[in-house]
């Protein structure tokens, strides 16, 4: 086991990682920029080492600053949390040239991952489900007309080049496939120079449903069953629930196989997540692999019992999974609300700002992962993030009751914050029958912004 | 289900027992002193009303203030939490004299188990281990003779009048069974007026452990495993922990069992909890049923997964259970710190006041049940509770790390506290062997006293 761990992070998870360190007998390093001379992992970890000013650019992606912090404080090992460096092969690398270990995956599966053609090529050929589609350009209708029939309709005409949702046209019948495919390359051309396009298939009104995997350096892979990140608002992830509430045994055990394989394709070693869409039809579809612990990773610990801030500092440290698929059971339901200082009516702009009264809920079943308190300023140079809030129960329909009170009872004041936005939603009869997709929330408050 | 429930009581138990009704989607109303009016469970409750002047004989030992509450607020159920009017029969009688039902057993039941000697008779009746002794008094020195030789030394002589520690002596061997016995009574004469004395088997270094169980009101009865409360300074329980450390499968059956048939005798109905005496060899003895929750509840509901104030609000509602004994499956460790505000160097006195800092742990396996916040005064009035820290963890051995290391992050600035003394506990060896008994603790500080 490692003797000094440094987290080469900030907020809730820097003290989530601190806690997991002090557990295991580990002293810890924090570091902070000197916006965060208050914050709480500076303040509770054995250590800590001031990398710089407040911009992230300046000190927690300062990669120089954080390896000097390692040398001066003998950290024989990094955390680098989620976000900032945690996906960024060249910090592994340099980490390990330093001779300190980095608590994640190898460098060489962090690049395979990284890029989303290498990733969706690899997950191919190893079987996994990919979003079906043409195998690079199409470039006469007559073949775009013979994939798109395989495949099966609707389909999107994406083009090489594109981005920002140009070039990209949804073709639901045959009929509209050749109009369609002339608009898209024209559009490409006139934006990006590149008239060149490609097919994939439309996945209607999909959820957002991640396998949770751990993988040892000895080859034992097993996965912790799902999450559904359904509710999302412009792709960042609101609210999270284990179980995904539609999820079967029978698709759960296909699904983590699927992320088994994934894993194994790509050499994974530590903690990581294959995002899937799950489509109505019950096929599902790799997306991506966050090589990293996830913002979610609390209601997938609740429902199994395993700590995996634990598992991760255990298995880089050499450790073998103590553990068997057989061994993973989920019991229970949990969900998990991000609760931050933004203002929902105002589009959730930021509202940093010191918090001047604070109360948050507890008892059986609650469960807060933060790193705020009374007093405590919430700096516009980061996240808003005020606190995770999770709960735990027998079954979903109690889940939903324990987390609507515990909303209810979250009090924050001197910055605006998200807690009554996430209680409409939990109050929303769509959620409560597990009724949403991917889109739902956006609908939802395109509808509501409509009708003002 | 009731429509509204009030919560005669206040601090922690107050806070508790409103989520629990809210999640059962039941209104709440709080009662509350003078000196509560900033109290927490007064501010989160539905409905609020004050019940009088600070003194408890005239808020919350106010039989009259709360009924007239009752019927003010139309609340048709009164839950009591514990102390204060939870064992007090005569509360529960007005309460169902005036169409409220009490949340806990029948008056009756409260009465057989009130009153020590009924108590004992009742379980030995049953069948239920009792701590072996004379029946009733002891008059000469040969019948004493005869009894201490059938239960086995060592005996203690006791003045039936007696308390206070006076007129009672430990005997170890047969031939100091008749000097001690002359000086018991002789003591017992000259301080209660009254020499008569009976014999009890003396039970050497015991645990405190205690079954949990619940009952409905249909006959059905389960025990929900065990909490070993050894840690006492004065019968005051320090530090509880479930499983106990040195339970045997056999044994938690056997006492369980035992559990079951007390609660049976006694025609009990809700939650209820029995203590026995558990000696070095193994046999165990009752001592009394608490028939109401306790303070140590939560750490039965993290290793068995139920929520035992849910639990009681269903039992009085009229619902069945709706699991068997077979359902009851005990998993992982829990631990519980009360945490006071208190000073151990002074003999544990309280320390009453603002609390002007205050931060409490979180993350996994961390709950807290407490109904303080920064800015809040503790009343003189009232008991010094700060919160109740409750970790869970897979095994003891993480559960007593996590508990070390949330002690060591919770800050209380503006009164005195017990955490530094919690942590001296969790740290001393003893307690890591579990090698500990009710008498442990006072001898530490006895010896700790007398080397200063």
């Amino acid at each position: 086991m490692f003797d000094k761990i440094l987290i080469a992070n900030r907020g809730e998870i820097a003290v989530r990682i601190i806690r997991a360190c002090r557990e295991l007998g580990v002293r810890t390093v924090a570091v902070f920029s000197e916006a965060d001379r208050g914050a709480l992992h500076a303040q509770i970890a054995d250590e800590a080492i001031c990398i710089g000013p407040a911009a992230t650019k300046d000190s927690y992606l300062n990669v120089k600053a954080i390896l000097a912090a390692c040398e001066l404080t003998g950290a024989n090992a990094v955390h680098p949390g989620f976000g900032f460096l945690s996906e960024n092969s060249a910090f592994a690398r340099n980490c390990e040239r330093c001779g300190v270990a980095f608590i994640g995956p190898s460098a060489e599966s962090m690049d395979m991952m990284g890029d989303k053609a290498t990733a969706k090529q690899t997950m191919k050929n190893a079987g996994v489900p990919v979003v079906p589609g043409s195998d690079g350009i199409v470039k006469t209708v007559e073949e775009a007309k013979k994939i798109a029939a395989e495949i099966g309709y609707p389909v999107m005409i994406k083009a090489s080049a594109g981005g920002g949702g140009r070039g990209i046209r949804l073709v639901n019948r045959e009929e509209e496939l050749e109009p369609s495919m002339i608009q898209a390359q024209q559009e490409a051309l006139s934006f990006f120079a590149n008239d060149e396009v490609y097919i994939e298939k439309f996945i209607v009104n999909p959820r957002h449903v991640e396998i949770q995997i751990l993988a040892d350096g000895y080859g034992n892979v097993v996965h912790l069953g799902e999450r559904d990140c359904s509710m999302q608002r412009r792709n960042q992830k609101v609210l999270e629930e284990s179980p995904c509430p539609i999820m079967t045994p029978e698709l759960r055990a296909k699904m983590g196989e699927a992320a088994v394989k994934a894993a194994k394709a790509c050499g994974y070693k530590n903690a990581g997540t294959i995002e899937f869409l799950l489509a109505e039809d019950g096929n599902f579809y790799f997306m991506e692999m966050n090589t990293r612990i996830q913002v979610e990773h609390p209601i997938t610990e609740q429902v199994t019992g395993i700590d995996l801030v634990r598992q991760q500092i255990l298995i880089a440290s050499g450790e073998p999974l103590s553990f068997t698929q057989d061994d993973v059971h989920l019991t229970g339901h949990s969900i998990e609300c991000r609760i931050n200082a933004e203002n929902p009516d105002f589009g959730f702009r930021p509202s940093p700002g010191k918090i001047t009264a604070l109360h948050m809920p507890g008892g059986p079943g609650v469960r807060i992962d933060s790193a705020v308190y009374q007093g405590f300023t919430i700096s516009p140079y980061y996240d808003s993030m005020i606190a995770k809030l999770i709960v735990y129960a027998p079954n979903r329909e109690e889940a939903i009751s324990k987390m609507k009170w515990a909303l209810a009872e979250f009090l924050v004041e001197g910055v605006d914050t998200n807690i009554d936005f996430q209680l409409d939603l939990l109050r929303d009869p769509n959620f409560a029958s597990a009724n949403y997709d991917i889109g739902y929330l956006g609908r939802k408050l395109k509808a509501k912004a409509d009708k003002q």
